[in-house]
């Protein structure tokens, strides 16, 4: 039995809860709510202590960390469809997409992520609510996080984060000019780990992803969004709201 | 034919050089000498553009990430010494032990070595000659990296690098106490990634790494620094001093 953690579809929860849609594994979906710091809850830290999402049961035996995650359920759970190439160096290429997701790619669009949608869940609590909220979350770091995303990021982090932005786009739309997927041949856990953050670019980021500056980029984003299990996952998993409060 | 382009066996270029020889592989070792800068040469940014080490050329494809390669040398070159456990759920609590190296334990370490050896090299060249130099850097963070070295790191920064130490030589003693190796039964890329950044701190960070407060990281580094391939590695390849000039 197969229980995936997760926030609704997007960044990194977006990555396994994609997987398991692709592979077409059975799975119970136990969404949490990041309006309410579920993933902060005792209830969720006594199933990840880092208090953080996504996390899957697998009868019993708990794996973290969403790439890591994607892997496991080749290993333990294969399926006629195959979401790692077969050719080693193809692999190696995947991973190198995958990991430059997890230590470059996200870490900018989520700074800015937090900068628009987190920083209001922030300011909108008492000072006493946040520094008992504080309190709950397990990574030092993180806290950190959710003070300067309270007291407003500086602004030279946040020109410095859309700059790598900028890098990380511009790499993706090269690469994608002469391959239609990241690694190898075929769609692969390189594509779904880097939708999982340039989803909605079009939108979020319309003055550096667009038709006309990165147009293979745009041409890969609508690809993976026409794939049925795509549609599927979005057509049954609600996407949260983390923006400014909404004018009533 | 293999060909592994690395510095001398510590951190990251230690990874593939110890997995090269548990594995018993012959291949080529090519030694860049960092004091030469040879690793941001145009000859080596034509075989890894970023101009890091370590780099893997198999018959012509090149494979790059320290971590990334380990895994291919298991894919691509299968031997009876197996480096990654069989079982799927140990396997990835092998690759969260790998990723953590590479995102949170690597830095830290690095920038306290930075700031005892890099940091002389760099002070050590003319305005131009570094200003110079800094143009053969690929990467725009790793400029700003050498250009802090040179400057002198904040305090703050080291301090908190201090920190994070502290928090990582923890994490490790604290499950080397009830796992002789760290990731399910037997020795894997686990302990030869961490091992690559652990090895030394004994010495380099006594107060830190020391019989009395981390008594099972000492004994899984001493284990492992007694395994025979280990000795031969050891043996075989020079080891780079990078730190202040040694008086006369």
């Amino acid at each position: 039995m197969l229980t995936l953690y997760s926030f609704g579809p997007g960044a990194n929860s977006l990555k396994p809860t994609l997987t398991l849609y692709e592979k077409g594994l059975a799975f119970e979906h136990r969404l949490l709510d990041p309006s309410k710091f579920e993933h902060h809850s005792d209830w969720y830290k006594a199933i990840n202590p880092r208090g953080q999402v996504p996390a899957l049961d697998d009868g019993g035996r708990i794996v973290t960390e969403s790439t890591v995650i994607c892997e496991y359920l080749e290993d333990a759970h294969p399926t006629e469809v195959k979401l790692r190439p077969d050719d080693p160096w193809d692999r190696a290429q995947m991973r190198v997409w995958t990991k430059w997701v997890d230590e470059y790619f996200c870490w900018c669009v989520s700074t800015i992520g937090w900068h628009r949608g987190v920083r209001h869940m922030a300011q909108a609590l008492s000072e006493e609510e946040f520094e008992a909220h504080l309190k709950n979350i397990p990574i030092p770091e993180q806290q950190v996080k959710w003070r300067r995303a309270r007291e407003g990021f500086p602004q030279d982090l946040l020109d410095e984060e859309m700059r790598r932005i900028g890098v990380s786009v511009r790499r993706l739309d090269d690469h994608l000019a002469d391959h239609e997927w990241l690694a190898g041949s075929a769609y692969s856990l390189a594509d779904i780990c880097n939708f999982a953050i340039a989803n909605g670019m079009e939108k979020g980021f319309a003055d550096l992803v667009n038709k006309d500056d990165t147009p293979h980029l745009v041409r890969w984003i609508m690809e993976i969004n026409a794939r049925p299990k795509v549609r599927e996952m979005f057509a049954k998993v609600p996407r949260e709201h983390l923006g400014p409060p909404k004018a009533a």
